[in-house]
């Protein structure tokens, strides 16, 4: 990793929306000929895309039983584990109705109410990914929506990785489905013979998964357009350059376009770090991805106070913020922009990936200057509730009615007037 | 308006999705265009779309005192009175930074913050919306935000409508720019030479702004694609005809694809709202407006029992909601998507358009099935926050890294392992 002065500090606006008309166009016809054509299109596209020809696209409950089965009990009560501690985290965020009276009687308030169905997206490809089912499903679980349905891309086999279905059955997910792409996409949005319409659809997933949501937005709600995932490191002195490198190149791994940053007040610390990371990459698995990732979106800057150095984390707006200090806690409050923040050196990033409790579906590529984590408030929505008084109306009518006939309009006005007349 | 079996509800699904490709076009080169040349792209399009010739976008300091001395004082209080309302209901929504903390020494918890800078789209056009620009401007700032940027298309005079000045003047923003359309848009998202580039653009528009909106979301946040507005009364036979139909008819003036619904329990009330309608158009200046919504997009629908009623109401998801029966509030529980609930013969649409508090930007066109009101979470993100302890490392470190080596993450799982073999 390379040492580099603040100004030339990289920006991280890799959004989906450049050089993508070519894949549009195909997402744009694989939604359409779903809508069109419902499962037929399915059970197409999945040959064509996946190479698996299936008759049936949804996951049995034999299938379920056999994955949960075939792996070890004692991954099973990991996996239960981290279900509790993200179920925990998340009730927290569980939002009550609330209303608030006036004197002359009027009662205003807002009603929340969970979304009636969400889909949730689970990549697939050579991977599995069970801590992405959890951080999908249970915040919509904790909200209290009632029909979740999971779909994922199946492998050559025409299955889904044991490890996920364990993972959706341990999070209460009731159905689950063989299918990925945008035509996973377009089943959730417009819903077929066999899969639900939803109401919501998130996860992460390959370009034509982002294009597709970008289209269906406003058919139905979606998180977010996930790009590629950082990490940024804000350190004094005091940092430990072994656990600082470790977690960088935790993030590193993840895909060559991954960034990972260092800020810190300490010349010595930078160098050590650059030297860990050179020398714990030697004998990755993942080393190449790693290595390309810390080369291109890599980068190490030195500031003058760690007052400078959240400055800097704030122009970043890092999906992952580590902040490896002396005392952690005081840099929080001039941390405005960052998707989840870990504080101290036992706050190594993995821990919030899978067990901590907090969401691992975090904002990407400086979004979090506007986004947040995955939450429950992202499963419901609210409705405001509103009991104007007879006596509000007595009192005020005549002022509404103003309003309304100085933006012209005249119908609005004669509802409240007739009211008063009858008075 | 037809009174017509329940069998033959309409639904709301008038998306911008369709046969919207030439417009997208357009839409697409001038965000390019904008993005590449900044301030001449937007002088140059105001003169094209806005017939104006101007040297300069700002709204001056002298244009706001001048528009804020035009209008009546009356006017300026209604409106005042409007904007504390407004923010005391929208104080309820602001909410907290939480914590809690775990035997094991760990802290887990979740902090809010608002968004730097937020741009509030008004539309222009023969109207003006004073109570639009309250309703937009006061969540944000209410939330904390402190750059509230107002842009509204100018008029043939090359000025904005004194109302929509001095409204913005009373809701506190401190800069506005008179500037319209997709370009607007442009210059919110990626900033020009004078308009900051900002985190969230909010407020309804044409299909070029909400083309524009869709195309920028992702290099910052948009609110939601608006739609057409509509109504929904469920009434029993104590609902009075007069009222009813009056509101019926101020959600039909405001535009000829707006939608106004009744469902009743009583044919006899549907028979004298269906007169009321018909005798009540005669004379509004929006008549031809207000009749074609009604004979488009209106109908009244005769139900068994209220129970049923509401279900009618779930899938109709109306943006607004009135329920005028002898006891309203027993019904609230039933109401799964609806925008705002409006309870009892006081609560007339108009009164939370303009005066009562809850906001008027609602999910439209069904979309109150996942969408919510604009709200003061929309200008705020939140971010995790996460100590974990010592202890709860030694307690649960080999879980996290047998986690990790199951999704095949070594670089993640080694991160978990440096931290265990210190100890």
């Amino acid at each position: 990793m390379k040492i580099q002065p603040v100004s030339e500090l990289k920006t991280l606006e890799r959004s989906v929306e450049q050089n993508t008309e070519e894949q549009r166009k195909a997402v744009l016809e694989i939604l359409q000929n779903v809508k069109l054509e419902g499962d037929k299109a399915l059970l197409n596209y999945t040959e064509k895309f996946d190479g698996v020809s299936q008759s049936s696209l949804e996951v049995t409950k034999e299938e379920i039983d056999e994955a949960v089965a075939s792996l070890d009990q004692e991954m099973i009560d990991i996996i239960s584990e981290a279900a509790a501690n993200i179920r925990e985290y998340h009730e927290k965020q569980k939002r009550q109705s609330w209303f608030f009276t006036r004197e002359d009687g009027t009662m205003l308030g807002q009603k929340v109410t969970p979304l009636d169905s969400v889909g949730v997206y689970v990549p697939g490809g050579t991977a599995a990914y069970p801590s992405s089912v959890l951080m999908g499903v249970i915040p919509a679980a904790v909200a209290g929506v009632e029909e979740i349905i999971l779909v994922s891309p199946p492998g050559k086999d025409g299955k889904l990785p044991a490890a996920v279905l364990a993972a959706a059955s341990i999070a209460g997910v009731k159905r689950m489905f063989k299918l990925g792409g945008a035509q996973a996409i377009g089943a959730l949005a417009y819903g077929t013979e066999t899969v639900p319409k939803t109401d919501k659809i998130v996860g992460p997933g390959n370009i034509f998964v982002a294009l597709a949501k970008r289209e269906v937005f406003g058919v139905c709600d979606i998180d977010m357009i996930a790009g590629p995932s950082e990490i940024a490191v804000l350190a004094d002195e005091t940092g430990n350059a072994k656990y600082i490198a470790a977690d960088l190149l935790s993030q590193a791994e993840h895909d060559p376009r991954s960034a990972a940053f260092l800020v810190t007040t300490s010349k010595d610390l930078a160098e050590k770090v650059a030297a860990e990371v050179e020398s714990q990459l030697n004998d990755l698995p993942r080393k190449e991805i790693a290595a390309q990732a810390v080369r291109d979106y890599g980068a190490i800057y030195i500031v003058d106070s760690l007052a400078e150095g959240a400055e800097v984390i704030n122009r970043i707006a890092p999906e992952h913020l580590e902040i490896m200090t002396k005392d952690p806690m005081s840099l929080l409050g001039k941390i405005k922009h960052a998707g989840a923040i870990f504080l101290g050196e036992y706050s190594s990033e993995p821990v919030g990936d899978y067990f901590a409790g907090s969401n691992h579906v975090l904002p990407t590529s400086g979004t979090a200057r506007f986004s947040s984590p995955l939450n429950v408030d992202d499963f419901t929505k609210k409705s405001s509730v509103i009991r104007y008084s007879e006596q509000a109306m007595k009192e005020n009518g005549r002022k509404i009615s103003a309003f309304a006939r100085l933006e012209g309009l005249e119908a609005h006005a004669r509802a409240v007037d007739y009211r008063l007349e009858d008075k």
